[in-house]
């Protein structure tokens, strides 16, 4: 059969900082670097959400993007835009603010809600030089 | 065996309307919004052709890009590019010409047509922040 | 003094054709060549709104851009997104479509709405490769 | 004369929050949106450094963009990348750490040591749709 | 008066090196650093081509962005498009091929076959992060 | 298992020229057209290395892009950047540096030394219109 995704973009602002509170300050200035700064940085982070599907010969579509965007501002955008991840985002209390771990945030906060085809691929872009691809399972 | 795969963008500007002639204006209105409107609205697409194979080592190509931009020219960009594709391209007399339809149309125009390797992928990027991948068989 | 200008984009998909029809139809396609094709074309377009002003000391905004996005929602984006600019926009019975006469309606629409600051430009971009600067009185 | 004017981007991200401390939390909340949640957000700033000059016919440069970046290294990027700006900068503890003050503060540190040539504009891209034009005395 | 101005992008690529055979190999390498290494590098150039004037009520343009693009292809992308400035291009003879250079020669070719309108501005980009604005006489 | 790749994009700028020395300069002319001129051309390259891996708990990442950064910088920038790939680099002494070639060079340089995670692509973009997907063994 062919294969048809359709990605849909959108758009965040936050803060974060990388600390892991389980190890020394001092391996976490090793480890992290500017990222460990004490007082945050931020991204405009950029996020792609990739479904796949079969056309639907009603619509021409796989999925309506209007449904991802709708999707991604209520369980994702709502959340971490304007947000700071460490201390905002319930998640990510147990977990650290990476690109990894905020692509697999936004893939279990989508995955469960695709209604029809099938999410297959978050790309979260960190800054212009830097993104991630997630495909949880 | 190593995988390459080359890309070449390709662009061209088209008008087009959602509308399902099969459903009633209203469904048509619910289903897709202010694409439905009567009077058409366009975009400027950017076609990305990926062809795979092995890497010649009389060239160094798996295909001269030229090539597949003479392909784009001929088969494609000559009937899409500032033309409305629900009027002027018979194609799509049957089929929506949603993102993901556009794709499939490029593909089939370019697959029986790509002399050496193998085409790949199409993805077409609707607005800088929509695109679709199509892979047909 | 010094000079602050702040500028926000948004973002419309149109249709529209250039065709003048006080002249031939020869002219016309002399003159337009594929952009006089009868049946519309569109492009993806892309605005910028630069206002000039003082930095406000209580702010640091010279103009909040909300309220440019806001204003351009109002009386630009509405009237234009998913619109046939020549057949859905009275302002544009008399005038061709073309991007300099856009970016000169853009103008004529947000300059007596601009509350603080001062419009200094429309940038429009037409595609990524056109764009036209217009400043108006 | 002609005029020459060459121009370097650079990058940046840090944190901040919109919060003027002289109005109330109300006033705050009403002016600032989600700019003024407490926790902070970020962007990635992009920074264009433009500098206006004659062309020095022994090296073809107005200025070389390597001074310019090893400037913008020493006296902005240090300073502001991966920062909370409200905290860690001691210029924006009396002024709101808007895109428009960034110029600004960027121009302020820049103008007296442009060696050669004359810094004429700072372009800062505090989003892909949002930027601030700054020119000083 | 209003003003309005058409920009038209042009795309491309050649070798280059930085030298000034009038100084020694010292100050030249201590000057240009990577720029001067023997064996030349490249760039993919883009190229936007500014031009002012009343926009004529009869075609709605400024100057028709398509022959912007026929003087160019004939009076610059014909003489440097995959060639090297250094040793292809003759007015480089005694001219540093630099970004500053480059810019003000396409100002030279296309000034004075600029039909209506007026040549406001060439900017070139060298690189994403570096670019030229030039306005001659 | 859950997939998670990261990207690190990093940029060199080069000339080159595509001829084949067992063949004719007819046939090289014949293939490769402008790429065939004598005197080299150069592109602005864009190279994304992709790393396949598991979210570390520690600290968030599958890979520190950093150490990718380094790896590039020490094993493919300071070798490509500035230079000709046809003179300066042995590895294309015997082959041609097309995009294609240049991909699988960047890959054999960093499959051996990719410390944690696994080299999944090579993507290089040689302009903003034509890129090389790259996957060895």
């Amino acid at each position: 059969m062919p294969s048809c995704v359709v990605a849909r973009r959108v758009h965040f602002n936050a803060a974060h900082r990388l600390h892991n509170p389980r190890q020394s300050d001092q391996w976490n200035r090793d480890t992290f670097g500017k990222c460990n700064l004490p007082n945050y940085h931020g991204h405009n982070y950029e996020l792609d959400i990739l479904v796949e599907g079969e056309i639907d010969p009603d619509t021409g579509y796989v999925i309506d993007v209007g449904i991802l965007k709708q999707l991604a501002d209520e369980h994702i955008i709502s959340l971490l835009d304007h947000h700071n991840l460490n201390l905002d985002v319930p998640w990510f209390a147990e977990r650290l603010p990476s690109a990894e771990n905020i692509a697999r945030f936004c893939w279990e906060q989508l995955a469960p809600r695709i209604p029809q085809g099938r999410l297959r691929r978050i790309r979260l872009w960190e800054t212009p030089r830097n993104y991630v691809d997630y495909e949880g399972l």
